[in-house]
Parts: C-alpha cells; structure tokens; sequence
C-alpha cells in the first residue's frame, strides 16, 4: 500500500498514471493467480487432465445437438443430458460412479411413482388434480428429505434422494400441463442415461484417478509418516540433552502433524471407493472398511506422538544428566517402533504381508523392560523429580507408542488377511518365476537366433 | 438368525408361513426405521420442520404450473424453478442463501457469456458454428473445473462454478438449435431467480436455521465439556489411587473425546455463516473466523486432556503413597482450569465478557509454582523413579493444561472485543433497569387498576 501511494504522489493525479496502475495491479494479481495454478497442476498433475476430461466429455454430449438423427429423437430433453454430463463428472471414478448410479436409479423410481402419482390425481376431476399432486409432492418431498439425515443413507445416497425429489416433482408438477406425460418422463431418463453413460466412459477411459488407489495410499502415507518420527526423535531428544539450544532444522519430524486432519476425507474416501470396480491389484469388494480402522489407530498413535513432540520443541533442559542406558533404551524403543511402523506402511504400500514387524516390536519390548528393571534398580535415585519429570514423562509415552504400534500391527495384519496380500516368499518366488521365466524366454530368443542364424 | 429357523421348521415349509415370516421381517425393519426417525427428530426437531420446509416450498413453486397467467409467462421453462427451489434449498439458512447467490451470479454470467459465444459462432457460417462452439465450451468447461481446486475458490463457491459450467455450456450448445437464444437464456434466468427467492423466503421466514449460531454453540460447547472433565479430573485420579480399583461411572468424564472430529464441521460451518445477514445477537459480519481460532486451541488442548484421561483409563495404581501436599495442588490446578474453561464456554455462550477467567487461571499458577517448590524440595525423593512416574507425569500435564487455558482465554478475549461482548456490569445494569422498568410499569399497572376501581 505505502508503495502505491508513493507512486501515485510521484506520477501525479493524471488519469493515464492511475490506468498504468490499475493495469499494473491487475498484471501482478494474474502472475499470482497463474503461479497458484502452476503449483496446484504440478503437486497433483491428474487436476489438468480431469479438467480436459471434463470439457471433452461435454462436447461429446453435445454432439447430440449437432447430429440431425440423435437431435431428433430427444429434442429439447438433450437438455438434460448436458446438465447431467456436468453435474456428474468428478474427479475420481467412485464419485462419478456413485453420483451416476444414484441419479440414474433415483430418476427412474421417482419418475414411475410421478407417473402413478399423475394417474390418481387424473381421476379426481380437473379441480382435484392439482389439490392430489401438491399434497403426494409435499409428503414425498419432506419425507425424502427427513431421509436425508439418517447417516447410513446420507452417506450413501444423499444425493440420489435430492435427485429422486426433483424427479418426482418435476413429472408431478408437469403432468397438470403436459399432453403425453409418459413420454416425457421416458425421454428425460433415457437422456440422463446417455449423458450419465458419457460422463462415466469419458472418467473411466481416460486416465482413470481411482480413489480407493488414493485412499490405499494415504493410509499408508500416514503410517509412514509417524515411523519418521520415531525414527528420529530418540536421536534428536537425547542430542538436544546433551548440546544445549539445538539449532539445526527438524522440519522433518513435523510431517505426523498432517495425520490429525484426514479422518472426514478418509470416510468421505472410503464412501467413494465401494463404487469402483475392480482395477489393478484391487478386487470390486476390497475391504474399504479396514483402512478406517487403520486411520483411526494412526491418529490415536499420532496423539501419543504430537505430546513427545512437546517435548522437542520446548526445549526443555534439566540441569542432571540423563544416564546413558536410559538414552540408550529410549532410543532403541522410539528407533524400533518406527522401524515397524515404516515397514506396515510399505507392507499395505506394495501388498506384501510385513514380516519383520513383530521382531521390532519385540526388540522395543526387550528395550521397554531394561528401562523398566533400570528404574527399579534406582540408579537415579538421588535426583531432584521434578528435574527428571520430562524424561520419565517421555520414558513412558515411550511405552504407549509401543501399545499404539502394535495395535496397528494388528489392524493391518487383518487387511492383509482381508485383501489377501501376498507374503514376502511368494512374492519373491513369483519374482524369481518370472525372471526365470524370462531368462528361459531370452535363451529361446537366442536359440531361435541361433536357429535362425544357422 | 436362530430363532428364524427355528420358526421355520415349526411353521413347516407351507408357503403361508414363510409369507408370514417375510411380513415379521418387514414390520420389525419398518419399527426399527421409524424408532430411528423417531429419535433423529427428537435429537433436533428442526429437522422434521425442515422437512416440511422443504415440501412447502416445492408446493409454492408448483403454483406457477397452475395459475394460468403464471404459466403463460414462463412456459416449459417452468421447470427450471422446481428444479432450483429443490436443489437450493438447505437445512441452514447460509448454505441456502450461499447455493441460492452461487447459482443466480453463475446464470446470469454464464448466459451472458454464452450469448456472446453464439455472436461469434454465427460469424463462422453454419458448418464453423459448432466447431467454434465447442473450442469455447471445451477451452471454459476445462478452465472453471480446474478453477474448482483453488482452495478459496472450492470453501466459497464451487456450486457456483459448477453452475457456470452448466449454464454455459446449455446456453452455447442449444444456441445451434434455438431459434431466439436470447429470450431462451433471460427466462432460464426469471425462473431460476424466481426458484431461489421462493426457497430461500421460505428457509428464513418459517423457523429459520441460523448455522452461525450453531457454529457459536458447538465451540462453547466444546470448550465446556473440556471444562467439565479438567472440573472431575483431579478427584477422579486421586481417589482412584487412594481407593484402588475404581467401579464407578465415570462416563461424564468422556465428553471431551467428540472435541477431535469437529474441525471440519467448523470450518464449513463458518463458511456458511458468512452468508447469513444479521440475525438476533449476530450482525452481518460477525468475526466467524475467530471461532474457528478458539476451535483448534480447544482441540490442541483436548489432546493433553486425552492423555490425561488415559492415566484414568488405565488404572495405574503405584504401591506407594502420593504426598497430600501433591494431591491437592493437582486437585487445584485442574479445578481452576476447569473453572476457567466453564467461565469461557458461558462467556461465548451469554455473549457477556469473562470476569473472573483470569483470577482462576492465577490460582492455578499460584498452585503451579507450589507444586514445583514442593519437588524441588525433594519431599518425595525416597521413592522408585518408575512407580512415582505416572504422578510426576500428570504434574507436568497439568502444567501444559494451564498455558493452553491461557492460550484460549487470550483467543475468547479477542473474540469478545472483536464482536463487542457486553461486561457483566453493563449487562447486569442493563438487567436491573428492565427490572425497574418493568417494577414502574407494574406499579403504574396498580395504580391504573386503582384509578379504575375507584
């Protein structure tokens, strides 16, 4: 602001000077809006092609307006075929298939009952009907939306009773003027087939984004990113006893803070994900249900995590020496709990059955009871407690982590069971199958050449 | 299951008696549904109001089918109203005003700049129209969906966008077909608005839903239920180690827990509520944001409360004794800050200032710095280091728990000089002249009765 004032002062109160101005503030706030849009395109570049996909498949709808024969047979209805194309294109498959699905079922009961509704209204006299069809489309339409709040159908089809309300009062309502409202209710359900049809091929053909895939992934992200943390944090805790102020760059630990915030996008995910078809390693009824489970375990631990943390970033510094077999086992324990916890995160990453986990749980167990029996032993007993609150504080959220990973261990052994990941000697033998599969491949290849070559 | 067989082989395999069986099935799911309705409606009877809201306000739409001169101005376009009072119409009156803004801004742009792509098109001849007409609808289509992720953009108005899409998209493409585009595009625009404006009187006129006010209860809410248990915490724990194993309920002490899942809901809460006008107590720009503030500070400070509560929930009890001077300035640190949380929480709720937060918040301090005078002093030094862990561990909780009371005292306090709360002395002055006011009236009312009876 104090820059702009100066210039104005300098060019003076020309008209021309504030016009250069205005461009020039409209020049830098395009260049920032054209940087965000870069940085978002770049963090997830599927965003530009779903874009394009969603512009493509309104053209192909289009091309029932442009196509004589196809324009005939809808009419004016190819309307709705647009507006469907539109409402229904998302970004990931299981939103395009659950919006489809739901619209295109909710237009044919709502329609079905709008037309039975138009015939009993038809039989009581011109003055009756509307009288019959305002009171069917008032009690239709607040009980399809009391329904709307019961959770399991909001989260499921909330969308498909808005769309079963508007049907049902759209045919109600029309059917007092319409001549032939049966062919009117038929023509708008096969145009929202059609434009329900494009929409899903276009979604699904091109460059499918499967949110399932996505929320595999996030889960596992989340996992990983508190096995960094304890990774690093026994390091960096008894470092920062020892060196005083610490000063170098922790940001890495700061990763788990990201994992309070996903559980609605995960259920909202998991939601999405019981629509989508098999695809690649995963069957049509993957257990979604599990990764909730494993989530909701993941920010209990992250809780545990984000009050150890504290204790990093308030620099606290007691004025005794910490013995070095408590730094040890501490660090062993924070060490071998991430340790499990980074490889059950490239266990449901790659679909493998993890089998070192439960030997690092183990080792952080053994470390757990030699803190445990050293504390006992009261080698630290002349100390003042209050001195020594922090690091028995931490010593035994130490020994929650170790609860909070096990129980994780556990959850994502049951997915494994669930979703039949594979364990690490099949996987392996497959691999060797297919290399020496290949090399067998190759050495008829050569032997070809070689008969070839002959 | 087994008592469905059981009926079964009784009954015999006779087709009459599975009948019966189908209909004990259907009638117990339907009791089961409506005890379902039945407590939805009794959690928040503003739903079923809602509801019936919602019927009414498609039933004052229909009316445009019926009267005759209605129907005449708007013709088939009618459906454009029903269609928008359905899908405009919300549980709040923000999201309803918000949706109903979204969609008249994005008709009227969007069929604006669909009359200026048919101008252009028809420059191109009859065999360049579509192909001109599909590059803009292509090259906009993908522009406003990619306009979509902008994180402002999608909290403010992507139903908005999406609606340009639509509209856009409609007016360009039928601009091949229609014969006059223009009248076309300004009656979509006159139904649409008469759509919203139908919805949106009926949302505020009937019963309205203020979602900002919801979003006002929900954080003092909250802040109290962590009140509620720091006011429980310090008897519940010492007394439990004092008694051994605890048996009693202490359910009350697990409200804080729904504290974790609400931050989302708050954030779009506060979207919302930056539609609504002012209303009540609110004016229209009420500082909204400062909630979500105060919101994360009360989840920050829920998770020391949970690890607290964990300490509970485990039932630790170490063999030795817990000095009584420790006890009771645990008990009082915890009271205070459960006092100073409940004063916040009827702060917010009243509106009024906080008087006496800060006096809490200094006794908790005060016992603060005796509880670490006393460690200091080494009373407590004879003891295991592990077995006095669990009790130093709460100690130095506790003394977390006070910086972040402090932290949402400072956030209510903005909060209140940003939304100018009342102080209790003017609003009590405010209270005693309406008191005296009304004690004039009646006075005056006696001596008018008096009059008349003489």
């Amino acid at each position: 602001m104090a820059a702009v004032t100066s210039n104005q002062e300098k060019a003076g109160p020309s008209i021309c000077g504030y016009h250069f101005q205005w461009l020039a503030l409209l020049a830098k706030s395009l260049l920032e809006l054209a940087r965000q849009a870069k940085k978002l395109g770049e963090d997830d570049p599927r965003r530009i092609i779903n874009s394009l996909k969603a512009g493509l498949s309104i053209i192909l709808v289009s091309l029932f307006y442009y196509v004589e024969p196809l324009y005939s047979s809808f009419g004016v209805n190819t309307t709705s075929a647009v507006m469907t194309a539109v409402v229904i294109f998302e970004f990931s498959v299981g939103a395009t298939l659950g919006k489809g699905v739901n619209k295109m079922l909710a237009t044919l009961g709502a329609g079905a009952l709008g037309l039975g509704v138009h015939r009993l209204a038809t039989l009581s006299g011109k003055t009756g009907e509307p009288i019959v069809i305002d009171l069917f489309v008032f009690a239709i339409a607040a009980m399809a939306t009391f329904a709307r709040i019961f959770p399991r159908l909001k989260a499921k089809c909330d969308y498909g009773l808005m769309i079963f309300i508007l049907t049902f009062s759209l045919v109600s309502v029309s059917s007092y003027r319409e001549e032939n409202i049966q062919k009117m209710a038929l023509e708008r359900l096969l145009t929202i087939t059609v434009g329900c049809f494009i929409a899903i091929l276009v979604n699904i053909c091109i460059c499918p984004v499967w949110i399932g895939e996505d929320l595999h992934n996030l889960v596992a992200l989340n996992i990983e990113k508190l096995g960094i943390f304890l990774q690093g944090f026994g390091g960096e805790y008894f470092e920062m006893y020892e060196e005083g102020l610490p000063s170098k760059d922790r940001s890495f630990l700061q990763g788990y803070k990201s994992v309070f915030n996903t559980q609605s996008r995960e259920e909202n995910m998991a939601n999405l994900a019981r629509w989508e078809p098999g695809h690649g390693r995963f069957r049509f009824r993957h257990p979604w249900e599990q990764y909730l489970t494993i989530g909701s375990l993941t920010r209990q631990c992250a809780i545990k995590i984000d009050v150890l943390n504290n204790y990093i970033d308030r620099q606290i510094q007691p004025s005794l020496e910490i013995p070095s077999q408590v730094k040890e086992h501490c660090t062993m324990i924070s060490l071998e709990c991430g340790k499990a916890l980074k490889e059950l995160s490239s266990s449901i990453r790659m679909m493998i059955r993890a089998e070192t986990t439960l030997l690092h749980i183990g080792n952080s167990k053994i470390a757990a009871e030699n803190l445990k029996s050293l504390f006992i032993s009261g080698l630290w007993k002349e100390a003042d407690p209050l001195e020594r609150a922090p690091a028995t504080a931490v010593a035994s959220l130490l020994l929650e982590v170790i609860e909070c990973t096990e129980r994780i261990s556990n959850a994502v052994q049951e997915l494994a069971s669930l979703a039949g990941f594979q364990n690490m000697e099949s996987s392996r033998s497959l691999e060797q199958q297919q290399e020496s599969n290949q090399r067998i491949h190759s050495i008829n290849l050569q032997n070809h050449e070689i008969t070839i070559g002959e």
